[in-house]
């Protein structure tokens, strides 16, 4: 009877790992549009080109090694796929007494895992956007989903020892600090050696907005991408099964719900009080702050302080996007300071949760030096041998034509 | 062994209560595509903008006091998140020898009832599209959100007694009238105290049609709400456990899928026989139509009497959204024809299966005369205190700029 | 005990089905923004409102004869709705001693099948865009989706003798050519009949690129449909409880991904070589191109040699667009490339798992010989009724107006 039940539970929760990581892989769309729409139309097929194409590679790079150096096992490439058959699963467990009601299919494991290294590497497009070069950006995808953000990976969800010299001491849930703040490293690190767009500052200091195409893309990208963090955040219960996951897996849910909600009405406030206006960027980027903000614990508290530490990522993105662009940082979408700014807000919340400070601030600062260091040799070595900035020319026309040989809204514009 | 079960039992509903609320979170992005796509591109920004919030405006307020007042139980503040621990659970049900095998997490329960709020208020934002102010209709948000909406949700599913006078008997499964009509109630409430549109209505009685901006848009709008009707509907059984209620929630998807198709079956006829064109956007309302017919019993009949229910809704959209112009309603997105005359339609319908006439005719009375005077009211407030219509010029140049300082196309259009 | 365990598993694969088929009613909104992102402004109204009726059409019409065609029993309009009661089913199964544990609601049987005939239907409507008239398309539809599928997918999925002259040998998991060939086979004929658009082949054999008004749509578009083939094959295993299928479910989720990736890539690089360009339409259909492939056996193989499949696909897909172009063959989304060319790769790649070559490349023909005739047949008899083409005038000036009365974006273009 018992053998039954296993197996029951066993299905149930491979599919649930299933579903959450197919919401995941929609954000791949979310980013897409988001970005798509927050560039001038001569630059949108090719941000269009650069999120489809990062998650394929994505796919494909963590399949061949991110995986292994994460979580060890030589799971794809020993030749088998995927687990042990029923018989031997059931006569573990039974071993066990049937002890340990959390399992599942290994191929759901490494389906939820990928999706994630394509958030990550998704961060990095919509930073560097309208003036880097195609290939050097793919080339990068290549090293950042394959290396970079598996070592990280390894050594704090899987508990590995930072290069044999010590463990981390870091609760991050979802992955405020693992996933978003060192997609957002990355990027600091390619804006930084690439330098802003022509244009975006003037030479007395002037800020010059450089308005977004389509807001419409972009509303429906961050709601697409509010709707997949639900399996974001839901599928890092890793398990569903029990009436105490299933509640905490609830509970996640409804504070990744008050987490964005809170940010985006703060960011609201704020923006009215600052500019006089509502202003719909800063808006959107106020639900993803609070998204990223309650990612690294969206477990252990009540709605309410979900709400406010949301509410807290909302401010702060508002003010950070301000302060990067007086110093000269340019980020077209605010990706540095969504993801990387508040991603550390994120992970130092958790410590209302009784997490240590500064395990906290020494997981943060270890993915942060590996990452940005990583991300800054990497640049400097496709710099010097392909180059990562488009030409001037190609800057003022658009890097749809040079790079797609295609128009993205062929009709609507005059260009 | 039942522990084991049971607790399997839990884990499924609550996941199966998680996925259908997270399709209906995905129906606010529906919502905001159909009506960025309907307006004109000068009105964009600002729809977008009053969508996103309203999302979020909806869950803090249900948060903080809709679910009392709905469901009551002070579950949220009384300082507790969520249900009991899985031992408690398991020794309550153990004592009725595990007579109830539905139960679920509670703060499932919120997640799914929260977007519900959301969906209602979306039917506002579209009727009084292009010419309110954006902060008039947030304040609106906050009252309806947090208690017009609750209240009437409380007399209706929830049993409560009516101002402790009399109590309903009022059959509405997933919300034709407690939801649709009631968001229509409100819309038209709006509609009424804002007036028409300048141009809509020529001097000599001319309708005069303002297209839509962006078709692709609304149509993308109308499938994400279809899809997303799936877990609107499918979820109010409210578990899933079980051979009965699984064959029920199956049917309930089929009905709910094949009542659109005949809405939009239905719709796409009519408009080619008054109109001689295959007009799309009465397409897109007839399909809307269709599944806000079925909404108030999508369990009970055959698939092919759940088409014919739905198409009579799709029949039904047509002559309402053009009655509703002869009366000088303006309703730029069909709003109120879609959810107010169809969801009226929608709880008659459900006599059929022996509801009682009476009981649904005072059903929809109770919830239309309380949501309609109560918003009247709110909404002559408004207009007193901060004025609820942008000024002329602002209308003729476009909300976005008066209010968001923003252009959702700026470089497809000359303004 | 054995009931509630068998209750559990009954409500969890009737779920499971219900979210699949979610996912595949979701991708008929991946092939309408695919096709109206890739067609010209002009004729973006009439390709939405095509894909939108389709839809409901193929549910009418399956739901009224296909099913029964497909997999008999009068299922629908037996009167009866769905499947027998609990306690039946409990009976039934232990009588048997609960050796099938594989049981679910029949009415979602019959909602996962209803979206397939959708999605072969969708395949149509790209390759005859910008020059078909409406309703001669929608008359197609009836008889599509009502019978030619229903026929042809009886034969396979059903193992229906061909006419009671004989059975077929082959193996086809989700469908690569039960739906994707079909569907191409159809379209096939419709062009052929139909002729290429004006302008696309030039008098001294010239091809003339046609750039498409909205790319971001026809990314998104593909998105939707990578995610909803999740579903697609997913669902396809028709079962979930259980380890074995569980771990088999898993796979397929994994395979799906990692070859729409391989198929990405390589279309990527291919298109690189070939144009010095990163084309993103070529790009997008590679990806598509992926999933195709592994259609039909998404379960056996590895993922390295699921990407390898896909990636196959990919560089199948670009040249076979350059050749159709060639033999004037105009397909303007390259439909039949992506779901004809790529499907029947897909179909003889199962070889690779030991289905038979002959078996294999029989049903492939009996396939394409009956979809094809019996199309042609359907679209001479429409041509010689009602016409299938517009006019000229109506072809320059676009089929929006002609058809639909209405303008996709009124205000971002001249005309």
């Amino acid at each position: 009877m018992m053998n039954y039940i296993f197996e029951l539970q066993y299905a149930m929760d491979t599919f649930y790992f299933l579903v959450c990581g197919a919401l995941v892989m929609w954000m791949a769309a979310g980013f897409a549009m988001l970005e798509s729409g927050l560039v001038r139309s001569k630059n949108t097929t090719e941000i269009l080109t650069k999120n489809f194409s990062l998650f394929a590679i994505a796919s494909v790079m963590y399949m061949i090694v991110g995986y292994d150096i994460m979580y060890g096992g030589g799971w794809f490439l020993n030749g088998t796929v995927g687990p042990a058959d029923a018989a031997a699963v059931l006569a573990a467990s039974a071993e066990s007494g049937f002890a340990d009601m959390g399992e599942y299919s290994g191929a759901s494991d490494f389906f939820f895992q990928v999706v994630f290294v394509a958030t990550a590497m998704s961060i990095v497009s919509g930073a560097v956007a309208e003036r880097m070069k195609l290939w050097a950006f793919l080339a990068f995808a290549v090293v950042m989903t394959g290396v970079i953000y598996p070592m990280q990976g390894g050594w704090t969800w899987n508990g590995n020892s930072v290069f044999g010299m010590f463990e981390l001491n870091y609760s991050d849930y979802a992955g405020s600090g693992i996933v978003h703040m060192a997609g957002a490293a990355a990027a600091l690190a390619g804006v930084l050696v690439l330098g802003p767009r022509k244009g975006k500052y003037g030479a007395k200091g002037e800020i010059n907005a450089i308005p977004g195409a389509n807001l419409p893309l972009a509303t429906l990208g961050t709601f697409i991408l509010w709707m997949g963090w639900f399996g974001f955040n839901g599928g890092s219960t890793l398990k569903l099964g029990g009436i105490d996951v299933a509640n905490e897996v609830a509970n996640v849910f409804v504070n990744t719900n008050m987490a964005a909600s809170g940010g985006a009405i703060a960011a609201l406030i704020v923006s009215k009080l600052l500019f006089k206006k509502a202003d719909l960027t800063m808006l959107l980027n106020g639900a993803l702050a609070g998204l990223v903000a309650i990612t690294a614990g969206p477990q252990w508290s009540s709605a309410l302080v979900a709400t406010l530490i949301g509410a807290v990522g909302g401010v702060l993105v508002v003010f950070s996007i301000l302060t990067l662009d007086k110093l000269k940082i340019d980020d077209p979408v605010g990706a540095i300071s969504v993801h990387g700014v508040v991603g550390i807000w994120g992970v130092m919340a958790v410590c209302f949760s009784g997490a240590s400070f500064m395990g906290q601030l020494g997981g943060l600062l270890t993915i942060f030096v590996w990452v940005f260091v990583t991300s800054l040799i990497v640049w400097f070595i496709l710099k010097a041998i392909m180059g990562i900035r488009v030409t001037e020319e190609e800057e003022y026309d658009g890097v749809d034509m040079a790079e797609c040989g295609l128009h993205a809204y062929p009709e609507f514009t005059n260009k």
